[in-house]
């Protein structure tokens, strides 16, 4: 089975969580511990609706429905490559009860799904904006890291229409862009309720903001201890190494 | 010189720094640990002026004359007896020069004090709003913990007004209200460029959040490494020790 899925130039990645795999594509744009650190921060319950988007290689819905059983997982995918070999990893896992990758853009979820109808949504969108940096002509890679094809505010909208009356939206970014990620959430009354700083080191500013909103929710935000990803030089926290379920990290994505 | 400038039941505290003196009454408000992080976390240069809104006991402009010596500092107060010590306090630690209290209130700064005329603005504001919690029934601390007679957006306004373009705002509060306190602060466009979340320890959440924004700023906010206050229970860090002018930190403010 694995040979029909699998195509020339790809690799298969173990996640280390029910022995589930992905595959991925080096040429492309491979995951990262952003993403891995979002399955891991974010929450559902059985018989909730989730939606990823932006999902790339399905990795997030994947770890969930490992960590989170009896939910039904959605990756919303603009990159017909993309969504084709996630759609592949999906069948690879035995998954096709459980996540369903649909081809399509976050701009136009209004005309793919129902209002109202994901109790949770995940999102680890690009998080430089168009011209901050000198973009990737990979389009793949260049989706993923550049606000091109999807802005910080276009996926806080699409959040917003996908979710009911206190849904949930989970969040990985920069926090460099704190600031713009709040008002941009309180925009479309998604308030922040809980918040996790992730840093190399204990020493060391953060370099991932991982944040759950409400939509409708009250004022009050909960931010928990900081995540440090190493204790020394090389080696791995526990708590990292809990969250890869006890297998070892990867290499971060650069 | 002391006798005639301490009342019964007040007390001097140390702080540590150029043998710089508090005059405080328990009976009243007394100055927590935020305050010495706040002056800790500003900066001021030779020349300018700095004002701190709601001065109180003039903790924070007093410790700033200690680190930034050159600059001259300004305390607001609304209580006229908390105004009537902090001037006492100047005249004990012979800072007449260098520090005014002015008593006056925070919401009328406009006919006090020429726009833009101060370089940096300190704010420790009361953390709660009203109707939070009980509140207190003494008036000076009542003033402190609740905003009864300042906001945050009180706060935010008088130092965009007191502020020329480019100037700093450093503001100690809540981590549980960055998503308002971000708000506030772009409403007046103080965009927020700097900020430290301070913990107890390393595995818990933060207490408190110092932040500075920059008025017209551009955007991009860096995030340091957390402050952590104990490095085991009962053992102050290393750094909080160097705060306190390596003579021991003194018990949290309740």
């Amino acid at each position: 089975m694995e040979e029909a899925l699998v195509r020339a130039g790809e690799r298969v990645d173990e996640l280390y969580r029910c022995g589930y795999r992905i595959i991925q594509d080096p040429a492309k744009f491979c995951f990262g511990m952003d993403a891995v650190l979002l399955a891991a921060f974010a929450r559902a319950c059985p018989g909730e609706a989730v939606m990823d988007l932006g999902t790339g290689t399905g990795v997030i819905p994947t770890l969930m429905a490992g960590r989170y059983p009896g939910a039904h997982y959605t990756g919303l995918e603009l990159n017909r490559d993309m969504a084709e070999m996630a759609g592949r990893s999906v069948r690879l896992n035995g998954l096709s009860d459980t996540v369903e990758i649909v081809e399509g853009d976050i701009r136009c979820v209004r005309g793919l799904f129902a209002r109202g109808s994901f109790q949770a949504v995940t999102a680890n969108p690009p998080y430089m904006k168009q011209g901050c940096a000198l973009t990737n002509p990979d389009s793949a890679r260049q989706m993923a890291r550049h606000e091109s094809c999807c802005t910080l505010r276009d996926c806080v909208e699409a959040a917003a229409y996908l979710l009911p009356h206190h849904g949930r939206f989970y969040l990985v970014h920069r926090p460099g862009r704190l600031p713009e990620i709040f008002e941009e959430l309180r925009r479309v009354r998604l308030e922040p309720k809980r918040m996790r700083l992730v840093h190399a080191f204990a020493g060391s500013e953060p370099q991932e903001v991982l944040i759950e909103a409400s939509l409708g929710g009250g004022e009050g935000l909960r931010v928990l201890p900081p995540l440090f990803e190493y204790e020394a030089p090389g080696v791995y926290s526990a708590e990292l190494i809990e969250l890869y379920g006890n297998a070892g990290a990867p290499e971060k994505e650069a």
